[in-house]
């Protein structure tokens, strides 16, 4: 197409010269004969696929939603055709976010709002979604761009700002508390935040909107090393909350000495962040259209193909203010869902002669016993971990001093311990 | 810029009208402005990044390959450049095929062949990397002109024709024996097969091509209810090849009597693909770079996040007669095989005062015992498999005749036993 423009300004170049000359009359047809052509070109490089109205199982070519509705043929989705009324938001639209996005997008998910404060870099171009074309601009202005043109069907919604500053975070609470079309019975806006941020700052934030709003959300992670990552399931008053016990992460086995030294930029692999994404969107999925068992917490160690799992209850001593309130609402609302518990298998009991093929499970995990979780204390939050599990903060005199409950506490204790046992088990 | 272009093309229909008018050089001033403002248009869509001569690791926001250098830094790969050296061949450019090309791009990859016979449909917009804007595009056309944007320093080759075809067979061996500019020490022109196929048929090809030049391949795959998937290494003569044992599969768990219905299209979806695609290309990287360990056979039930592994050793009454002599060399050549990893412990034993972070694993495989091998037998090939582990052929009496032993062999009363194993165990 360069190389056609270029004529063309020649063309008129030359016709500027001799404007009323005998052979302008044949210049100018060849001109536009060209201009044709360069719309021709256009026109192949931008065509946009047109919006669907109705989801279609219709087994054709054009559908772009035909093999996301044999899920629901094929026994795996009551209801593929739901997707349409979620609102799922992103924060950290980096090497997991982007594509985390993009997954979600061809998925045909009805909203998606977009978090970011960054722009597009060629350092980014190790991992999947950004292309170089689009270096200088906000990521979210980028993923906007990539993700319409993909699935015009999805709302998309996008913030450049940095949810870690006070204005910054108000507008991440009020959009999520904004209402979008469908409500399907959400108390906020959204039915799932995923964060895929790069930092503990960024993480505290999204924690403390998530326990302010009773939002449910997923955490993902990967090392600085790029060879592992996890993904968590976040619950408020549920599950444990990002303050309720360190965070955790999947060891490489790598020698820590080899990590982390100063002003070294962190590792990163396509690789790494497609399947930490896939997971993700995978529990999500499985989250909002109940089917599956949904991960509290799924870890990645690439270099031994591991993936450890594990639950984490929340700590009645939990620092963070939102999460005990959180905590006690959902033991004093205990009786309510007992009931409608009860209500629900009588009524699949007796509907079961024309029972569904698949038992459904309403919120797709596995529910801890409240029992045990009024006696869950703080050294029972920070209890033994699976092998290859490790804390991301490597000793305790390095966490926030609201996690630490008190001088020579036995959480810390623990931990430290802990953190010995697992340096001689990564060292083997 | 479709705008402009009507515009222009509306100004030349006026010129060519009244050529000679009084304001003809206006509007010749005018419609040459407008072609510089398409061209500037024109360039920032489509600013491509320029050539990279050596991987640098530089920490700026300008290296595309800063964060793939850190890794060496951190102490995971020795020497991350290498990666230039190797070529890789990807059969089948669809939902996993696409994305592992795309990794391989983003982490400079030398040398990318690609082989498919389709072309691009918004079907298949539920999955990651093709645009609605390449409709009607062969999917190796399409894949070259998009990883050609992302990373220029990639050599591309791409083959659209059907490797089932004797044909197409033929060129596709062909493509694979020719050297490239790189030879790595290896005895075909490329260092790795990675099948992204989907079906019986052309696996089999792979694998017959495979046994035929003693290539190194990965296979891989996706379930058609689109919730499970696996990978699996191939060394002709030390691993079991794809004609060794029936192909496996993860269970998904999903009654089968809703799966595989007449006309039914496959399900498949964005998130299990990416993952798949991810193991798939990690394992590529750990083999080619040398780190971590690269598994046998990794499957991944994505409904219960779980990801059974094990090892597959060769069968000596394999159907495939170019199997059957890797194997007789793979034997052959064990006291060679023997005397260089003596050689190479005594020289690493000699330099352990000064000695590597990390122990190099020269394969990066965990190597079956040869003695074991020889006394392996077809019925050891199907021996007790990992729980959610299943053949992808539902009865003995489906498998290719090729493959069954004998009449009432142990190999098919063994399967057809594990069958009802493994089904009762998906039933509960």
């Amino acid at each position: 197409m360069e190389e056609e423009l270029k004529s063309l300004l020649q063309d008129i170049e030359s016709l500027k010269r001799s404007p009323s000359d005998a052979k302008a009359l044949d210049s100018i047809d060849e001109m536009q004969q060209r201009v044709v052509r360069i719309m021709n070109l256009t026109k192949s490089g931008a065509s946009r696929r047109s919006k669907v109205k109705d989801m279609s199982a219709e087994v054709v070519d054009s559908n772009p939603y035909s093999r996301l509705m044999a899920l629901q043929r094929m026994g795996i989705v009551e209801n593929y055709e739901r997707i349409r009324e979620f609102s799922v938001a992103i924060v950290g639209i980096g090497g997991v976010g982007s594509v985390a996005a993009e997954m979600l997008t061809r998925c045909g998910i009805g909203r998606l709002l977009l978090y970011d404060y960054d722009t597009v870099e060629l350092a980014n171009m190790n991992r999947l979604f950004f292309r170089p074309d689009q270096v200088g601009m906000t990521k979210t202005d980028a993923a906007v761009q990539t993700l319409s043109d993909i699935n015009p069907d999805v709302v998309l919604e996008s913030y450049s700002l940095n949810i870690t500053t006070v204005k910054g975070f108000e507008i991440f609470t009020e959009s999520l508390k904004a209402q979008g079309s469908h409500k399907s019975g959400r108390s906020t806006g959204v039915d799932l935040v995923l964060s895929c941020v790069d930092n503990y700052e960024a993480r505290m934030a999204v924690n403390q909107a998530c326990n302010e709003l009773g939002q449910t959300w997923m955490e993902s992670g990967v090392s600085e090393d790029a060879v592992s990552g996890h993904i968590q399931l976040l619950v408020p008053g549920e599950t444990a909350c990002f303050a309720c016990a360190p965070p955790l992460v999947v060891a490489s086995g790598v020698d820590e000495r080899t990590l982390k030294r100063e002003g070294v930029c962190a590792a990163s692999l396509p690789t790494t962040m497609g399947v930490v994404a896939g997971l993700l969107v995978q529990n999500a999925l499985k989250y909002l259209l109940k089917f599956g068992q949904v991960s509290p917490y799924l870890g990645y160690n690439s270099l031994k193909d591991y993936f450890p799992t594990m639950e984490m209850r929340p700590n009645p001593q939990c620092s963070n203010f939102a999460c005990v309130e959180r905590q006690k609402k959902y033991i004093q609302t205990k009786p309510a869902r007992d009931a409608a518990a009860k209500a629900k298998m009588e009524a699949e009991a007796s509907a079961a002669k024309e029972g569904p093929l698949h038992v459904e499970n309403e919120w797709n995990i596995s529910v801890v016993d409240d029992s045990e979780m009024e006696t869950s204390n703080a050294s029972s939050a920070s209890g033994a971990l699976p092998e290859g599990l490790t804390h991301e903060l490597p000793s305790a005199d390095k966490y926030p001093e609201s996690l630490v409950v008190g001088e020579a506490s036995p959480l810390v204790d623990d931990l430290e311990d802990l953190q010995r046992q697992l340096d001689a088990l990564n060292a083997s």
